[in-house]
């Protein structure tokens, strides 16, 4: 979709490392932003806000950013670069009749490792505006789309229903995997244990044969 | 959990009926307020915005109401009065062999007539400040209780499987029907019809037997 090393340096360019100073990397940076706008609302939180978290002046953080949109902007793409790149992978790797449980397994593991960078990403991409905006968009259509051939595939190996169109499959599958954001805290349990219920859900349903 | 009467008037006394000059009825405000409030988000839209898309004047507007939270909280408890009270008489009058089917019919034809009311309602109560805020989300958790107990009967009666909690059962039946508020169109056809995928995809899953 687009260049990853430009993605990587959407911060201004002194944010990509430690910077000397006030030494805030720009990991720390997206991570603080990625909790901060989980807590507050990506709109009703401000850069001093922000500043505050990372206890540094808003005059400083204006070193490495230009305003707050850079944030969500990073915290957008390198959410979906990174589940897209791990899905893909794990959908290369698993033979089709596990594809959609270890789809499921590999996914919330990969989202719950970051749970608030996963949240912001799914509830605030509409608040970008412009290019950014139609740029995640595009990317978030991008996993739909890897995630749907999954699906397609699990329909011609005859692991997965096909009285029920593709498109609703798929959506409901991103959705059950979204949902997770929502509820999820640690003494939840590990990731590995909600998948087993997650996909079982999933492709059993919750019902017994009448 | 509280008095209706008391409720639908939690607008100004003059706005529950068409007041003289303006003439803005309270259904009129209370939906225009959940369209206005979906297409730019509760935090980023103002009075001012409202008073423009009822073509009045802003100091006309506060004459039915304080502030833009009242039509907020008006939103949330109209929507989960209604949806309660709704899936409480179709529990009541159903058979448990087709108890959540009917749950699932019910709740969508409910919502769907209604889609920026309960869109808003599920998408921004976090934004209630207060002691409205602590009785939406109480309002909210009633709803869940209902849909909770239907599961649990679906359990008792061998409809639903047992080898998953009834906690995990009902927080997948609620998110797969809230899933519908972010992706509905009218395009799509009628409720009804919807009605029979979710309750195919949330009873029997997606899969195929082994």
């Amino acid at each position: 979709m687009s260049d990853r090393s430009e993605n990587s340096s959407s911060l201004k360019a002194s944010s990509t490392t430690v910077a000397s100073g006030s030494g805030i990397s720009s990991a720390t940076l997206v991570r603080s932003a990625a909790a901060l706008f989980l807590a507050r609302g990506y709109a009703t939180s401000t850069t001093r806000d922000l500043a505050e978290a990372l206890g540094i002046r808003k005059a400083t953080l204006y070193h490495y950013i230009d305003g707050k949109e850079d944030l969500l902007y990073a915290i957008c793409r390198q959410s979906l670069d990174e589940i897209s790149e791990t899905i893909r992978e794990t959908i290369a790797t698993t033979a089709p009749a596990d594809c959609i449980k270890e789809v499921i397994t590999t996914h919330l593991r990969t989202v719950l490792a970051k749970q608030a960078m996963y949240s912001v990403t799914l509830m605030e991409a509409r608040s970008l505006t412009g290019a950014r905006k139609t740029e995640i968009l595009a990317a978030r259509e991008g996993y739909r789309s890897i995630v749907s051939e999954a699906v397609r595939q699990g329909q011609l190996t005859r692991r997965i229903r096909d009285d029920i169109d593709a498109r609703y499959l798929t959506m409901a599958l991103l959705n059950h995997l979204n949902w997770v954001l929502f509820w999820y805290t640690p003494e939840d349990g590990p990731a590995d244990e909600l998948a087993d219920i997650y996909a079982k859900l999933y492709l059993e349903g919750a019902g017994r044969p009448l």
